[in-house]
């Protein structure tokens, strides 16, 4: 039956967000071993791009207490990638207020890197055109990831997308950050998102959370009305409940492009070990966040005490009740 | 923005099957207290429906060899639901080629059940009619399942509706059981059952599996375009991949209507410890089984062994072969 989604757009473009999302989890510690894997894995299966993580301050995130993938340093970059001589096509992403992107992105003719990817709040909306310009004027293709797109108005996602329109971005991507989105909600903004794409040339990304299980329909929702760049990481790694999985995408998009053999391959020597170490997926807390439409944060610190981890309807009551106060407010 | 969902069929009906389809992993050997305890969470969350089990033949499959909820006897069932004083119907499934349904199914009257499910392969449509016959004659609510419907042609699945309409079934679902469809899939199947439904004065219901994420993805999308029978089960508990989770489908259907704590409250008394003794999930063979459109029976004895369970690439190598076999043939 998977021939039917052979109607998807066969420009669709997959990035493999494994390392930076997952990143979040573990304070970006991954081993030197574990990230080439995942760059050969992405290679070997022909996924698109690879995002290796952020490229922010060292100032602001002390290098003692975070791994290599919170800085992405062009020498961290080269001694996993050499000069990337594969057509696997790499990204960083800099996030508005934590990063020295003036300083930090270097001009792409010193770099490994073919992409930067932008991650700001509607709020910080001038200091992320700031930023698309300075990684567009260095030579970068630039994509603009607006975050936690169910926290703000409609009025405000429209003002946001007034102006990507008129910046360098060549990407919008729409971020469930909260993981909230039904496939119908997804629709409904991906339309949205398309009509500015189209008028200004540019494209649509989607980058959905699982909270709900439901990042990989959800991602299949933004395909179906237009989105040709979609995140996806092995098996679903990265922060709360996870991402869309990888070896799910590739999958639908395109069973004969896609190596999934190499997928299925990584998720047994890289990820199931993984597993044994650090958290993720779409548990009942992060489920909760989900419905309740909140930052998965309080869901994480539940998961991780041993005295409230298996303690679901006491979280229940008080996602439940934060939601009660603030409809009386 | 759960809000926009309340454009679902307000008609909705929810089906727990947590103990039915469960049982497939066990043997049907759940306590008294575990099927107590689902019970009344059924009937504390509202749910519509509860099913219970089987009533398949004790001579084919031996009282000693399996739990009472492969059988499903009035006196067990009375046990847990004495006169079941609730607004919670009963349902319980009868297999066709596996049921002594003649005697088993008991006149309404006698019988603490509201709904017979009937569950058949295309192929066994003839005996289908007979028994979905004979239950209506009984007074009950009568349901037509067809199974595996990924693995027959448009044209069988329109043979056996054409069957349907003219059968006393008030119900005809939509069971994927290997867990293959896409929801963009799933629309196409339910336009077409909801065709043949609607000329018949009958209902849609839909029964997915998880193999591939999709179970709750695509029992939305069925409910979209008009089902308004729809299956779950706590924690997702069924075969393989397991089914559609009650905590999630509930909360978009209706979150006034229906009770999430109690659900999350059953997972944390029920779910969790149930989930150190036997496995049930999205594991990585369940969603090679569903990518490659073949009965989960493979991917449950992959990861029944010590030996093969960790070794993905392997089962996928078994799978690909196995269609490039068929292909070539």
């Amino acid at each position: 039956m998977r021939s039917l989604w052979s109607l998807l757009n066969p420009q669709i473009k997959v990035l493999d967000c494994t390392v930076r999302d997952g990143g979040l989890i573990n304070d970006h510690y991954f081993s030197y071993e574990f990230v080439s894997a995942i760059y050969r894995a992405c290679v070997d299966s022909c996924v698109d791009y690879l995002e290796l993580g952020y490229k922010n301050s060292d100032k602001l995130f002390s290098p003692d207490a975070n791994g290599a993938w919170k800085f992405c340093k062009e020498d961290d970059i080269r001694r996993i990638v050499g000069d990337n001589p594969t057509d696997l096509k790499l990204a960083c992403m800099i996030d508005a207020t934590k990063s020295d992107w003036k300083t930090a992105v270097v001009p792409k003719s010193r770099s490994a890197l073919d992409m930067i990817r932008v991650a700001f709040y509607a709020h910080q909306v001038d200091e992320a055109i700031a930023m698309i310009e300075d990684s567009y004027e260095k030579g970068y293709e630039v994509s603009a990831n607006l975050m936690a797109v169910t926290s703000i108005s409609e009025t405000e996602i429209d003002a946001v997308l007034d102006r990507l329109v008129k910046s360098p971005a060549a990407v919008y991507v729409i971020v469930d950050s909260f993981g909230s989105l039904t496939p119908q909600q997804t629709k409904y903004l991906t339309e949205k998102y398309m009509l500015r794409a189209k008028e200004a040339g540019k494209e649509v990304g989607a980058h959905f959370h699982n909270n709900m299980q439901l990042a990989f329909s959800n991602t299949l929702a933004a395909a179906e009305l237009g989105a040709t760049r979609l995140d996806a990481s092995f098996g679903g790694l990265g922060r709360g409940a996870g991402n869309c999985p990888l070896e799910l995408l590739l999958d639908v998009v395109n069973p004969n492009r896609y190596k999934l053999r190499h997928v299925f391959e990584t998720l047994e020597s890289e990820i199931l070990p993984l597993q044994k170490e650090i958290e993720w997926g779409p548990y009942p807390q992060f489920i909760m966040t989900g419905q309740f439409n909140t930052h998965p944060r309080s869901a994480i610190a539940a998961r991780k005490s041993l005295e409230t981890r298996d303690r679901y309807a006491q979280f229940f009551d008080k996602l439940d009740g934060e939601a009660s106060e603030v409809k009386s407010k």
